[in-house]
């Protein structure tokens, strides 16, 4: 009994140490945003450290249904999925190519497989964790989600414009792609958020 | 009263704003150990991010006192304060920079400034969290602390032997230096990670 005990044991130890070897190829997956001095790009591991952080402090922010322990699970797995399928920039085709339906059948089969070289218990609690983010229904999801959209915005106005730049955002397309989504889960830090930026896009010729 | 109110709030929200804005550097800290692929470093956001997700995955490795939720905070938390004093290896000056009380001095002004950014309620706990990994005897920091040292062996590991080899550490080393810390929280993860990482240290004559 002690052997087969110490068995599952080390069984359960093998699949959380192949999970986390497999996550640090996150550290690769680069996104649209650059880091604050514009010297490179931000990778998916650094900006799901921000959003943690992010949502560590704006816990305060959040509705009160809102778990902001469960807030934090979901940012720190929330892009582990792009490992196989990539950073898909919310400005890129138009803006149209983020949410397409081919390629959120993509992350949910790598949802599947990364989440599941954990022990089965734990692949089942990361999986649900990670499509409750995506469902973007709970008053959870709905502020990381917020929270998602809030720290690339911030980012890009430190680095002089960042991937607003690069895709030629205007003001309408920032609100229709990203303002509505921080406003549905922060409304108050959108509104501070509107006034540092806008007068970038009023120098940019933007409005 | 209510103006009042909205101008507490408003002044709330902009410290925040400040101390995330400041945390942003530390994507631009460089660590001794370099990412998986051998490519370029880890900075100091990602490897905090890989820590936090540590901490999720071995919750169940950890002691019955730990506060799983508190570590990862920890975690998220621990070297903000690098913004200032960068990254301190554990291998470099013959593994006696890291632990210097002249270090240990510059990092605790470190936290101050930088969590001094936030709301005082918000600075004063992240203070203290952050004290609370430094002193490494809570069991949560104790815990914490043990991840903060797994998670580089095991990139090391990945890498081909990363940091080990820039410093010529060898296994009495690391023992040393590392594993009795691994081993003081996680004794399980310890014997783990020494059976896959012994033979690097083997098959480099380091043993």
């Amino acid at each position: 009994m002690t052997q087969t005990a110490d068995t599952a044991s080390t069984q359960r130890l093998d699949r959380q140490l192949a999970f986390l070897a497999e996550a640090e190829k996150l550290k690769g997956v680069v996104r649209a945003t650059p880091v604050m001095d514009d010297s490179r790009f931000e990778n998916s591991a650094e900006h799901s450290w921000s959003l943690a952080l992010w949502a560590l402090v704006m816990a305060d922010q959040a509705a009160p249904e809102v778990d902001p322990v469960r807030a934090i699970k979901m940012l720190l797995l929330h892009d582990i999925v792009e490992i196989d399928v990539g950073d898909v920039p919310i400005h890129s085709a138009g803006g149209k190519a983020h949410d397409s339906a081919e390629i959120a059948a993509a992350e949910d089969r790598a949802a599947e497989r990364i989440f599941g070289l954990l022990p089965a218990d734990m692949a089942e609690d990361f999986l649900a964790t990670w499509r409750e983010f995506e469902a973007n229904e709970t008053p959870t999801a709905i502020y990381a989600k917020s929270l998602d959209r809030a720290q690339p915005v911030m980012l890009n106005l430190q680095s002089g414009g960042g991937s607003w730049r690069e895709y030629k955002v205007t003001w309408t397309q920032l609100e229709d792609r990203v303002g509505c989504k921080i406003n549905r889960g922060i409304p108050g830090v959108w509104e501070a958020i509107k006034a540092r930026i806008f007068p970038w896009f009023q120098d940019n010729r933007r409005v």
